[in-house]
């Protein structure tokens, strides 16, 4: 009360020279505005003292020592206040989280680093005895694999895999509390580390965004130990999507790539607000990576991470494009491909039984398989010698990239002796099969080491094998025109590591479906004069792969089967035709204000919805609301629970003889453990198990007490103290699919209500609009997806069942359609509404 | 039904085959994602039939003439629905508007190259005489401009101005229609051309946007003659945030730029279907405006529009970094400065009564008077010769993204003779000297010249002034430290071009409150090196711009009076603790079911909203619908409109005696006048005026219809055939102002209802929340927008007592909530909800 009193006496001795002034100076002008100002302040101050009522509760325990170090504790709590308040401003977490996810993800570098260079060491120390090499070659990345795959499956196994489906999913709404904790961030970055560090063909960019999201949810969590802000649960939502660009920032110091990627590939609706706060931290984070490697004396200055040094005066010539234009069809059809052997890898192992059940018993044999075929076949004595496998990741990517050309006219050039690029050079093969040997392998081993139950991504391995595709077209066409392909008197030779960054992009952007691969390309490489053949490769290649398969993200999130809504696709405009009403399912479960406790109860047992409708009566259909059916539960437990039953109990006997009373007024307390035999009513017991099994267990007065029951089912539910949302969603039924798609991915929604003029009519929900969507797909005659419906239908058994009642309700749906498209009156509506004529205004969802 | 017929025929064909194939082949998954295609395919089918009937009411005519050339003519309808869903495909729009507007841009920038070669022409001829010479300098830009203005303003004169802020308004959802015609895409191409071919400094890039989205309607609205589909508002109006990508991308062939600009400029909240959109249109557009240089022999090959040659091994040493945060908080604040400059003037000339009354009656001289003190001043041979006023803006864009030192310790060093940077070295004047003059002369020219009434953008000259003002931080670092800053033994000089860059970006960036400035430079000049050192700067200029000022089109938003909502600040966080009950307005206006007519008569006299509520009744106040105002105007006029009232004019004759028949049955029609004195209702009258006033206006049988009026007045309501929505937004009272904010701009309302279970509380309208989130920022203390509060209250008068108004009313609501914060349930419902532990669920608007 104190705190509370010098802020109003503040506020007052300020308020008369305030208004003083403003009535000498420009009264008639900001009167209005200040009070308006003012009234907000107050406004405002009301609303935030709930948010901090510990500490007007420790203003208010100052009021009683009235010392004279009571001031200074007040000066101390309010200097608190502010620093709390300068906390809670966004900039200083987005700092923070760029910062800190810059740092980690130079450690895990130099962690990898260290693993890869330790291999090396040992593989050129062994290089007296073949067979030790080869057994150290294969038994180091096994060793790491394998610790990798345990480490995870024990602390964290939700951590396993790309990352990616699952924040996608929480972007959308449906928050998989499990995968963000402080243990699977543990777990992914020591097992990420030691997956990369084995040396598999395996990337660092989609655990990345995972680790960046779950710093974000950790820092949150941390920062609200300050203040109230980070308690608010759609923010934190906000800011994941901020943490995906962060991610991607941090592997590739490319900050605006990064955050179109997280607008492409994480969102189906962008927040622009958190396009300012993405952009800040993404460059937070690729500066502070770069400066550590400055620091580390990696670097002179801050560069591109991969610079190169393409021609600028004369980047590409105009014949060149239609080259360019194949390399995106091609690299569209390998990336589909990619994403479909992939998916076919896991459904083989899926289905195969023996295989499954071999598998699940011994969970670490699978990676250490892999990893020894892997690591086996890249042997560079052996069959690594034809595809440039003493190289990493990087250092292969870095050769790729080189403005020089290999070949010329078949015949290999010289390279520097030094030079990295040396290994793809092999005494008796050309380049051409060096390339090509190298693409057509990892292609197959990053779809197979993807598989592994251990922290890892697509998108490196996919870039490099894009970029090799790249520089095989580029080397061809250097080989077909070596002078060029420009017809005046200048000779601008072709240049191989353009077509390797197109490639790489290309590749990348098809199995990703995105187009910010472009950009990431640009800032990789610090160069952006290739922009045009770039994108156009990169758009063709989309254009293809979109055609033929989902993103790698949307196939994993079906093969893990996450709760997501498929995307409208582009240019799927008969999604514009579809309405609510043919999609909407018309047997609602609901109660009614007047219901007794039976019907919840058989209500219970019923429907998979979270929530039930609350209507007016059954007769008038009018919603009133939508109730959890958590609440429904408690509703019963608190009329069947244990005190009133033990109340009705006491009240019995001492309604009855006095001859058991002492025997019943013992019993409650020994019958703790269940009898469930005895139960009468298992059913309502199973919903409601603590409540009050014990007591019904009693087998003596059993009987009176499921009358008891009965009466009590009977009795009309009181819905006061009872959660209601009064305002769930509603759609009207000429709301356009299109229309409804848009509002549950913006709201996030489960499902929606229907109504009429206030009259409930049926819900739509997530299943009804997925199902509506993929059958409006499947409509075009292109079959989009069939290999992924398939996939996921073989899935569990019984969804052919379903899947054949889904199409007999269309059918029965679409007949009734047809009955009623001209007479509406018999559903009930007093006011029928013409279908075409509706709703003109703004505020109609159609 | 013929062609019906034989569609229902092929499927019966097909299908057993189909299933034949089904069941023998992969029967078990496929059966029944098989029926779910068919039973979609049934139902698209049936959706689409209302679409395109006129087609197959055709189809119904070939019936009657089952001759042999019926099957010719399906085939060629047939063949002719294929072709319009081609159509209707998204990339077949998205090309064309990109070749589109990439030649439009050519031929405008043709065209503005001619105008101002003509001037240089005259001026260089005119050598001899300086007074000739001089009033050709300046009469050419008057003419040319004075024209623009004179076009604009009689064709279209909505074309006037940037046209982003319109563009931005309708993307919010307000239709401004007058906006989209092809009047306005004329006045606006020729205006724009004819005023940047006088020199001005303006600019091409916001005109181009408003091009771009005026192409992207006009197209829609031929592509409509040909399928359905471009007749749906939502797409069309999501082809428009399309349309700004490209208008950027085929200004500056800048794709990614574009598109991030199209996102951060014009959006709240984006689409990422358009995303891919936006890159295709861009990457067509940017390609296609590239390649017609190309062929026009102007270039040999595509590169960047301004490429530049800046050092890439070691773009820049990181001890530079304080001066590019340095460049950008002053960019920053340069940037606030010029939005403050622009919208003073725009006030001045507003609020000086006698400025006002001249312009208002001589349009054209005001821009006529401004070119005249501008060109003046640029005279070359006069004023001009301190500030390069020779070249033109494209010419000093160049130049100063050059990569020479122009200075050495000071003395200027030697240009090549024959380059464009001869220009700005002078005898007597110091480099420093003619760019310090060219920033302010150009500061203040450019935000007066904006003020014109011609098409015309702000972008370009801003750019133009923060590359000259980057320019001069960098030749001034290039003086300070001649041998560059890196302390090791290479010797890496400053290269002052990059600063020109890197201000450029900060600059435009302050302007328009955006980071996507940067992509825009990278893409100009091909060259992405320095791009943290661009980042840091546009991050840190924005910082400062936003908390100083809103962005121009923000600006240009609030001094046209554009219906637009404000958006949520960055870091704002207080927003996410205002709820919905504390802004909204508890005193509804609504009607009941159960209403007579006297009811809506008198609710059409007063509020202001576009649709009123539908209760059940007034006890239980549950609200079940929203009705239009003009729907409710129309059930008034059909109750008392002309047919009913001479119908009972004529019952009322026949049953009075048969003497006066002939005269009333007469009357009718001569009194088409209307004689106004002989009203009895005003009010209602002046609702209907056409309706029902020739008849009351009858002065003999006045006083009866006045009591037939009454009597009609009486009769309740009938709600049959009245357009109602049944399902308008409804918000809970606990609904958060950020949730509010985001749901409003996501679906463009108007208002909102505010419900709790089911019964109408209040309501919240566009102006409440604008007020909330203006109010909210006030009560920072940081009083962010004073300048536009003041700018926006003194537009109108009346708006000061409105303002005390509602800050009363702010105070009101404060004190009853304080009353109100813990009883509920004098509301009138009858569960009252505890506010917050409430609506748990996924599905609330929380």
């Amino acid at each position: 009360m104190y705190g509370r009193y010098t802020q109003e006496l503040v506020l007052l001795s300020l308020n008369p020279v305030c208004v003083f002034f403003q009535m000498y100076g420009r009264y008639t002008q900001e009167l209005g505005a200040y009070a308006k100002e003012e009234a907000a302040r107050l406004r405002e101050e009301g609303v935030r003292r709930p948010s901090v009522t510990e500490r007007s509760r420790s203003l208010e325990l100052l009021e009683n020592d009235k010392g004279c170090c009571a001031k200074c504790r007040i000066c101390t709590v309010r200097c608190q206040k502010f620093l709390i308040s300068c906390v809670g401003e966004d900039w200083i977490f987005l700092i923070l989280l760029g910062l800190f996810m810059a740092l980690l993800s130079w450690l895990v570098d130099f962690g990898i680093g260290i693993c890869l260079q330790s291999q090396k060491w040992m593989y050129v120390n062994l290089e007296s005895n073949v067979f030790l090499q080869y057994l150290a070659w294969v038994t180091y990345p096994v060793v790491l694999i394998t610790f990798s795959a345990g480490f995870t499956q024990l602390l964290a196994p939700q951590a396993v895999g790309s990352g990616i489906p699952e924040i996608k999913t929480i972007l959308r709404g449906v928050v998989l509390k499990e995968c963000l904790t402080f243990k699977t961030f543990v777990a992914k970055v020591i097992g990420l580390t030691s997956a990369l560090g084995s040396g598999m063909p395996l990337g660092k960019e989609s655990p990345f965004v995972h680790i960046a999201s779950l710093g974000a949810a950790l820092l949150c969590k941390f920062m609200s130990l300050f203040g109230g802000i980070y308690e608010n649960e759609s923010r934190n939502i906000e800011l994941l999507s901020v943490a995906c660009a962060v991610g991607v920032s941090c592997v590739f110091a490319a900050p605006i790539g990064g955050l179109l990627f997280s607008i492409e590939a994480m969102s189906t609706f962008f927040t622009v607000r958190n396009y300012w706060r993405g952009f800040f931290a993404a460059t937070v984070t690729a500066f502070m990576y770069r400066v550590l490697a400055v620091w580390n004396r990696d670097e002179v200055t801050i560069t591109a991470l991969l610079p190169t040094n393409f021609r600028q005066d004369f980047p590409f010539d105009l014949q060149e494009l239609p080259a360019f234009a194949v390399l995106g069809i091609a690299s569209g059809l390998g990336g589909a491909l990619f994403v479909c052997l992939n998916r076919q890898i896991v459904q083989l192992i899926r289905n195969q039984k023996t295989i499954k059940k071999f598998l699940m018993k011994k969970r670490l044999l699978y990676p250490a398989l892999v990893t020894l075929l892997v690591s086996t076949l890249t042997f560079p004595p052996g069959f690594g010698q034809f595809m440039a496998a003493k190289l990493t990741q990087m250092e292969s990517l870095e050769t790729l990239l080189d403005n020089q050309t290999w070949s010329k006219q078949g015949i290999p050039e010289e390279f520097d002796s030094n030079s990295l690029s040396q290994a793809w050079k092999h005494p008796q093969v050309n380049v051409f099969v060096t390339l090509t040997l190298f693409v057509v392998m990892k292609f197959w081993m990053s779809a197979l080491a993807m598989t592994m139950p251990v922290p890892c991504g697509a998108f490196m391995p996919v870039f490099v094998i894009g970029a090799a595709f790249g520089r095989l077209v580029g080397e061809s066409m250097a080989a077909w025109f070596p002078d060029g392909v420009h017809s005046d008197g200048t000779i601008y030779p072709i240049e191989p590591g353009v077509y390797a960054a197109v490639g790489a992009a290309a590749l990348s952007g098809a199995v990703t479906h995105t187009v910010s691969t472009a950009v990431v390309v640009f800032e990789l490489t610090g160069q952006i004069s290739h922009i045009l053949p770039v994108m156009i490769a990169v758009i063709l290649a989309n254009a293809v792969a979109q055609s033929l398969q989902p993103s790698l993200y949307d196939s994993l999130i079906m093969i893990k089967k996450l709760p997501y809504l498929p995307e409208l696709g582009w240019g799927h405009h008969e999604k514009y035709n579809i309405c609510v009403e043919d999609i909407m399912i018309r047997d609602v479960m609901y109660i009614t204000l007047n219901c007794c406790y039976r019907d919840l109860h058989d209500v219970l047992l019923t429907g998979h919805l979270k929530t039930l409708a609350l209507l007016e009566s059954s007769e008038s259909m009018i919603l009133l609301g939508s109730i959890e059916r958590a609440q429904i539960q408690a509703l019963l437990s608190l009329q069947l629970g244990r005190p009133r039953r033990l109340k009705y109990l006491r009240d019995r006997a001492t309604a009855e003889n006095n001859v058991c009373e002492t025997s019943l007024s013992s019993t409650p307390t020994p019958s703790m453990k269940p009898l469930k035999p005895a139960l009468k009513r298992p059913s309502v017991v199973d919903l409601l198990p603590l409540c009050f099994s014990p007591l019904s267990s009693l087998s003596s007065p059993g009987l009176q007490i499921a009358e008891w029951e009965e009466n009590q089912l009977d009795e009309q539910v009181n819905f006061d103290n009872c959660m209601i949302d009064p305002a769930p969603i509603q759609l009207v039924e000429s709301t356009s699919l299109h229309k409804t798609h848009t509002i549950f991915s913006l709201l996030g929604l489960d499902h929606a209500y229907v109504t009429s003029i206030g009259r409930l009519i049926g819900v739509v929900s997530l299943k009804e609009l997925q199902k509506a969507i993929e059958g409006s797909v499947a409509v075009k005659g292109v079959n989009v997806r069939p290999p992924l419906a398939s996939f996921r239908d073989s899935g569990t058994s019984g969804t052919i069942m379903n899947n054949e009642n889904k199409a007999r309700d269309l059918h029965k749906l679409w007949n009734r359609r047809k009955l009623m498209s001209l007479p509406q009156e018999h559903r009930g509506v007093s006011t029928p509404p013409p279908p075409t004529q509706y709703n003109p205004g703004n505020t109609t969802l159609r």
